[in-house]
């Protein structure tokens, strides 16, 4: 497997755009398109909130009971959440109007939408989009850069990423691009990811293996804790690798999931990176805990912890915070018996071992948590199983944005 | 039932004393004393975070096992926890410095602490403190107050209460005080609470009327999500009030447990209100829920909520993300049949109903969210269940406090 240059449009017959269509946001392209010249098998998954934005009701029928999907309309500013009937008629227009301009049935069409809850959409504006981006597509890279561009809100950077891997005799090639960056707490994933491969495999199969690897990827980042109303993650398959279709499980079956887990950890890290306001990566890295469960639950709860990202916020060794989001994290474990370390490039620091705090240096400790990505790594003693969950420091940026998101 | 002037040293009895130890602050009084003139039933609750303080190891042993209690001897600045085997070692000193100067057991003594996590005791400047408090000790209500005054760590205001009420024939008074205010979540509470009473009471009622107070109470606040490993509410009664010992459910217990309630929820808001970095009380009133429990976990969502936190610290009308936090609480519901209101001192405002947002005046909305204290009522339409949360707004102060606590 090598990672190439590239997001969705990297394999075999997938198209792009972005376009400016002033949904909510001026002067910057606001919607996107993904589109595949051949049919494509499709796995989603989506917010477990019960409060689930028209989009993703669409798409949930659409994953579950169309045997093909060809086209995802993507709009930034404005999440048609919370919007009622109003809101599933615009996601139906936005599917007749991309259909009739690509050529491909209505129930082909995949939306999504990120941005203010509540608010209706502009119809006029989101189908006037639409024309735009059916008339710009293209399978270049930079085609699919503008998409990655045009999906941010308040993300500070595009986050996209493409590799390639020898499948079933073929070279297959898997492309991904995601949105954050704030309402981050995927329980699937306001992320929206999109995930783009030639592989030739079964709706079951690539269902399959999207649902195993957002446990350990999109499920394991939280910026604050919120999970969103719009948290979508879709997964088109095209073929046109030209691989023997996988059916069930074996090798090539665990090569794709192998690529795909690079794709989408590649993906989490960058949003988790990049959550609102966040100067730094904050990783948790929990080893020797009883059960795969527990390490998961132990990563969360760290990375969650407000007083635990102030203190990465503050370059503040302030360790007590790290195991106190431990102990409240619903797992059982021994306080006396567990190892806590700081690392990062800036080197490696044993800060808690026995039930007390060791003798260590906090000029050295600040220095460890100076660094853009910093690790907690948490040894339980009590087994051998392994989670490790991402997210990011708490700071004056993120009120700052969400104390006057929508204006 | 009337509200009446004081605190802790309020009803008969009780004594109280500040001081200045140095424990980790200067030039502030940083240690307190409660002391009653005769033993004390005592009841307590504590934090269920699975790393418990050293105090709190302490003060639930004598609770399950001491018949009698008399004093409490308390600091703030360092929090005695993750101290291992030297963190027990000092509770045992301050119990045995206390109880020599007041003449009574070591186990009549309970201690409690808040502060950093992780740092050892000074046990020397600790136990001069407590002979400083020893020659202090007063039923004054000034004493009470500098009680209430030296338990704060990044509290802004001291927060104390006490209420006189008829109960079998006697007039029987409850004091309180609390100190916040950052990692507070507490799923019995970084908070520490001290109840008085002389009513006469049995242990087991005693215990029987905290533990079910708090669940709607000091269960019901959150300032960061964070549950600490020191949170402590001790309730002590003394029977001067001279009643008949109550020894089960009836009139008089629920006369008590009404006045308790009083003093538990007056001190949860204030303790809410003063949050670290609060600009306004954040409450939350869920009615029509299907169960309490429904209730209790939809409210306490809402004020936990990070964004919806964001939003009330900038008085913006953003209800997508008050709806939002219900939907992923975990409890169920219909979002198109749940009305959203804003209300305050300002006025009060429908702004959801039917799955959609209503027509308001964002005007309107602004002036309702820009009091100091805030509530979003939320109508379930599937009961008559009710509850009420309490939490604070998220400031850049909440940061800044936060990033830099230790220095």
């Amino acid at each position: 497997m090598k990672q190439i240059e590239g997001g969705v449009t990297a394999p075999k017959g997938f198209q792009a755009a972005g376009a400016e269509a002033a949904v909510k946001y001026k002067d910057r392209k606001d919607m996107a398109l993904v589109y595949s010249e051949a049919p494509c098998r499709v796995a989603g998954v989506f917010t477990s909130n019960l409060v689930k934005a028209a989009p993703v009701q669409w798409d949930r029928e659409l994953v579950e009971h169309s045997d093909f999907v060809q086209a995802v309309v993507v709009n930034s500013g404005i999440a048609n959440a919370c919007t009622g009937k109003q809101g599933m008629d615009c996601c139906r227009a936005e599917a007749e109007c991309a259909g009739k301009l690509l050529g491909i049935p209505d129930r082909a069409v995949l939306v999504a939408s990120t941005g203010v809850i509540g608010m209706q959409m502009p119809v006029d504006r989101i189908t006037a989009g639409i024309e735009k981006l059916a008339a710009a597509k293209s399978p270049s890279l930079e085609a699919g850069h503008d998409a990655a561009r045009a999906i941010m809100t308040t993300d500070t950077v595009p986050k996209e990423i493409a590799v390639q891997a020898e499948i079933g005799g073929r070279t297959v090639t898997i492309g991904g691009m995601c949105k954050g960056s704030g309402m981050i707490h995927p329980n699937m994933c306001t992320m929206l990811g999109f995930v783009t491969t030639d592989l030739n495999i079964s709706k079951e199969m690539l269902q399959k293996a999207l649902s195993a690897d957002v446990v350990d990827s999109f499920n394991m980042i939280s910026v604050d804790g919120d999970t969103s109303t719009n948290d979508t993650l879709l997964l088109l398959a095209n073929g046109l690798a030209g691989n023997p279709e996988i059916t069930g499980e074996g090798p090539e079956y665990d090569a794709f999931c192998q690529a795909l887990h690079f794709i989408t950890v590649y993906l989490a890290r960058k949003m988790a990176g990049d959550g609102e306001g966040a100067t730094a990566l904050f990783e948790c890295k929990v080893v020797g805990a009883a059960t795969k469960r527990d390490a998961r639950v132990l990563a969360r709860s760290v990375v969650c912890s407000s007083l635990s990202k102030a203190a990465i916020f503050g370059h503040d060794a302030n360790f007590g915070r790290f195991l106190c989001a431990l102990g409240y994290s619903g797992a059982s474990f021994d306080p006396e018996n567990v190892d806590l370390y700081f690392q990062s490039e800036n080197g490696r620091i044993h800060i808690y071992s026995g039930g007390c705090a060791l003798d260590y240096s906090e000029e050295e400790a600040t220095a460890v948590l100076s660094a853009p990505e910093v690790t907690i790594l948490a040894d339980m003693h009590q087994g051998d199983a392994e989670a490790v969950a991402w997210g990011c420091d708490l700071s004056y940026d993120y009120v700052r944005i969400n104390a006057d998101y929508r204006s």
